[in-house]
């Protein structure tokens, strides 16, 4: 028996954004850790394994990196199925990277499922499409946590070249506006902060560039993933605002396994 | 009865890429209008609808945008329900945007599916994290077809600052090759070509920024949907690589209809 670890991005938050293979890797695993933000709903469809919360919250203390890479291995060697099961994809900005290294350190067979990043699939489901024709041919996706990082990424970039895409940068809002403004991105360049996007209580904060800085946009939340999307692309979500499709009666899907163990 | 528009991400190639939602949408689907990448296996799961393809082939004559506008109007308005399958997301460099302004120009309801984009996709397949701690917390995601349009976002990013993933930009190698030296970017960066992938005949070329312009890497192929990735992550490639997972015979799934019609 031989022990195999799974990096499963687990979506923005729908389950009806999981992959079916995603989906398949939670019904046979063993044990499954898991982010914070990760829904019941989700988990829900792992009914045979153990699960542990090995998350991070903002504010919290937090299970160490190395606790999560040594469960991880420890399963892997007593033969379990093991699902690593991170938000939006797990090689963007989730650290799945290191995960696998470890892994790969201690010779554990592993794979990578992605998975929906919120990166995308948070501004489209709010209307805003990352690249557009005469608007965007290109996004830059941007950790907005230490303003050590992102400024030299931001310094040079020609203004208004690219739709940005930054996350975990809510905190920082003042301060990435007010860099922006600086390097010659003007005021009234359209900007939304996206809240839990895809969740039932997701919200959606349309503004620009110089009321990003103001207390009239949302504030870091402790257990929101907020999403700031900054470019002209923004302008077009009035237009591009997903509707509910009718009810159908005909084809009511359900999964369910074959050969329930 | 009234007609609806689901623009769908079919993600990166294998159907088991493909979301919950984005399999419910084909199963319910009267019409889909597919691109050409999008495989067979895929379209069998749309066993009800009439499929026409309306994808662009490199080097071919292809369907203009305004017909494929028009016919999913028509059939909206006939009330069918209509899926509009796309590559990867339907919103990155897939003029997704375009096609639901022209539907919202017309009173047309329609939604947006998010699809797995093969910008991140096939990176991680390949054991690539486009983010990764101590080597690049961005990525920037750029349309390598047009030099005109590259150019002036490549310009100004500082080199090594973030990861890039050029779509659609192996007709260009040489000239990105030379363009970003020119910018400071070392000749040694590593780099990936990375070719249909997810798909059973998938490969992966793997060198540098200089190596890049030499016939050494796949030049552009017809149909091949190539990315080049270009930064330090790309040389965690060999350690990363996706193992398959062992056979398991507990929890084989099947995706039926619970009132097939």
């Amino acid at each position: 028996m031989t022990g195999f670890v799974s990096l499963v991005g687990a979506g923005p938050g729908d389950p009806e954004l999981l992959t079916l293979k995603a989906v398949r890797r939670l019904q046979e695993a063993d044990l499954i850790l898991h982010d914070a933000l990760v829904s019941q709903e989700i988990l829900a469809l792992a009914p045979r394994a153990r699960r542990f919360f090995v998350g991070k919250r903002a504010n919290r203390p937090s299970m160490e990196q190395e606790t999560i890479n040594r469960l991880l291995i420890r399963a892997a060697r007593r033969g379990e199925r093991v699902v690593r099961l991170k938000c939006g994809d797990p090689f963007v900005l989730g650290r799945g990277g290191e995960e696998g290294l470890a892994l790969a350190a201690e010779g554990i067979a592993f794979e990578v499922v992605p998975g929906i990043s919120s990166a995308v699939a948070a501004p489209a489901l709010a209307g805003i499409p990352v690249t557009h024709r005469g608007k965007a041919s290109a996004f830059l996706v941007v950790s907005g946590h230490a303003e050590k990082t992102w400024r030299p990424i931001l310094e040079g970039l020609a203004p208004g070249s690219v739709t940005l895409v930054i996350l975990m940068g809510l905190g920082n809002r003042e301060a990435l506006s007010a860099f922006l403004q600086s390097r010659g991105w003007t005021a009234e360049t359209p900007v939304a902060v996206l809240l839990n996007a895809s969740h039932p209580d997701g919200s959606n904060w349309f503004g620009t560039l110089s009321t990003l800085a103001t207390t009239d946009a949302p504030a870091q939340t402790p257990d929101a993933a907020g999403i700031i999307v900054v470019g002209d692309v923004v302008s077009l979500a009035p237009q591009l605002q997903s509707q509910q499709p009718p009810q159908q009666e005909t084809a009511q899907l359900t999964f369910r396994a074959a050969h329930p163990s």
